[in-house]
């Protein structure tokens, strides 16, 4: 297979970019005839565009697969776009690009006020290395592997492996947890101020093993897990062992027990039989970002788990989780909402963390039964 | 000014970007008319140009500047552009792209082994939201505003706003330091493992005022800080707050100092008078990333740097500085020769620290003089 990733790595199209802003849009007209030459040294064919008096395009395409798009926008923005295929020298690209650059430079002297070159971007790459952060922004990782893929009855499971990070778990696109991110866990724990020796503690989710990990360094009573996906478990076990050590190795330890099941009936059987905890740490989800109607559901399953949650929590205990990110403040405002919608009144706090390969900070909440006194 | 930045944002286009990975390359025969109605519906005309055999190549044209092109690669990958002014409805341009995946769908059914969009590229915007990583990958900000920017007779200086990390400095181009990065002053300044009280300490660089805020604040007998650009300090003053505090309201306190100078003189000036400091934190700049030519200077300029600094340490003493982000291990590996070529033999520890605005993990060294017994 790894001879496969590399057959299909030079199927990808590197995009470059490069922009100018410019401080007289009026230059504009002297642009094309300008930079044409430039792609002419590159054997390079124009075809010029009639964009009904909206500026002037032109494409341009060249050997092995090289196209090119040049736009002067009439409010004084040039962009540049070139494609090339990834088995293609790169540096005869960057000399265009350069010599481009250079032209504009003679063209216009000191009327740029910008110029703009991006990484390029890779397309159609083998190995996927974009993976936008929960406020959608477009972010790159240094991802070079494709260690772990399956589609589980619940969603799809990549463990893909980064230089700086290890490997990454990423469930339906989302980045879950990296071996890196031991921040997480230690916030979704309490941030280390909490003792858990002696204490009855519950995982809801957390397939990738790491809470659990860390949990029964610190002598709990018992710790039950309740994770719905058992190949979560499994890719975890083999490729996320800076994150989960040996403790997946086994579903039962001398102080845990994984149960491979739904949570929501468990919660009611532990309700039911009046079963308490001392923390409840529900790595579940994060917040859902929306209040559509198809997100509906989603906020009545977050309250059923919130409910149950706390029905199964001693008068002293404390409930963790994720929220989502910092700058998603009205789904965080909306969860804090649902907080005050619940069976038992309840009281929170929340913190801000930075999870190494999240890429943006996360908000984690603590939320405690109000005493009623 | 602020009104200034919302008409140069409208200048900006946005570029959407929609792959497809096909499984059987075969089919890539059926892709172009059954998208060219996709297109139709928008009303945006068609060019078909010649490829000379490599796959189909199309450009289409729509009302208020849409720009799109279609290409089918023979190897089995499809890829569709498009541009749209900031200023038109974007929902047309995602149903339009809605449009081409749900036939893309229909017309080739399973046979789709991937499908990436990723979030818009904003082009030609007045306030820029991408920051390579030092690492060079694409990585988009959620700034919003431009605090400040000046040229300096050393350097371009922008503080830009981040929703989430707050003010951001960004010397060159690249990401300096932001408020929320309160982890790398610490790691800089020893990882919270140093005791600073009664202490002598140097800071080379460190306009943004961060260690110096930090450093006055554990009791120190003296702190100089040799800052080399006082507009540097103007802006942080101003605008990195969270950072800086307010230090930097004088140059001038009851333990501590800041000479705006260039550091050599000053530092072969303490090595001359015999002058000794316990510890010396080196916030200059990241380790060069290359053994070009052109970068010969900085490795010399950094040995030269590091043998002052080695000079006016106490035998006791420790010196601080940066590395460079952990993957980039060849440069790392350079700076580590360079510690082993200085006049007085030294040993060194390391530490990889994650730094929140980075995006990326950021190497910090200890050096300390080998003791002679």
């Amino acid at each position: 297979t790894r001879h496969g990733r590399r057959l299909s790595r030079t199927m990808a199209v590197r995009h470059y970019t490069l922009d100018f802003c410019l401080s007289a849009p009026g230059d504009c007209a002297t642009i094309p005839e300008g930079l044409q030459s430039v792609f002419q040294e590159q054997e390079m064919t124009g075809t010029v565009h009639n964009t009904e008096g909206r500026g002037y395009l032109a494409t341009f395409i060249g050997k092995n697969g090289r196209f090119a798009v040049l736009r002067v926008h009439p409010h004084g923005l040039v962009t540049v776009d070139l494609q090339s295929c990834e088995g293609e020298d790169q540096s005869q690209v960057n000399d265009l690009l350069n010599a481009l650059e250079e032209k504009m430079k003679v063209l216009l002297h000191s009327n740029i006020k910008r110029t703009k070159r991006l990484p390029a971007l890779l397309r159609g790459a083998g190995v996927d290395r974009y993976w936008p952060t929960a406020d959608g922004r477009l972010v790159e990782y240094d991802i070079d592997q494709v260690v772990y893929e399956r589609d589980s009855p619940y969603q799809n499971i990549k463990i893909l492996h980064s230089e700086q990070f290890g490997n990454i778990l990423i469930l339906n696109g989302d980045v879950n947890l990296a071996e890196s991110d031991l921040p997480y866990t230690r916030a979704i724990m309490g941030s280390g101020k909490e003792d858990y020796s002696g204490k009855e503690v519950l995982i809801l989710g957390g397939g990738d093993g790491g809470i659990l990990c860390e949990a029964v360094k610190l002598k709990p009573k018992m710790v039950t897990m309740v994770e719905i996906d058992q190949m979560v478990i499994d890719g975890c076990r083999q490729h996320l062992r800076g994150t989960c050590g040996d403790v997946l190795d086994r579903l039962k330890g001398d102080c845990y027990e994984v149960l491979v099941e739904d949570c929501v009936p468990v919660l009611k059987k532990f309700a039911e039989e009046g079963k308490m905890f001392d923390y409840v740490i529900n790595d579940l989800t994060a917040v859902p970002i929306s209040t559509a109607p198809e997100e509906d559901s989603m906020w009545e399953f977050l309250r059923l788990i919130l409910d149950l949650s706390i029905k199964v929590l001693q008068p002293s205990g404390k409930y963790f989780t994720q929220g989502n990110c910092a700058n998603l403040t009205e789904a965080l405002s909306l969860y804090e909402e649902q907080l005050g919608r619940l069976c038992c009144p309840v009281e929170f706090s929340k913190e801000v963390v930075c999870v190494p390969s999240y890429m943006e900070l996360w908000v984690f909440y603590t939320v405690w039964k109000k005493s009623q006194d």
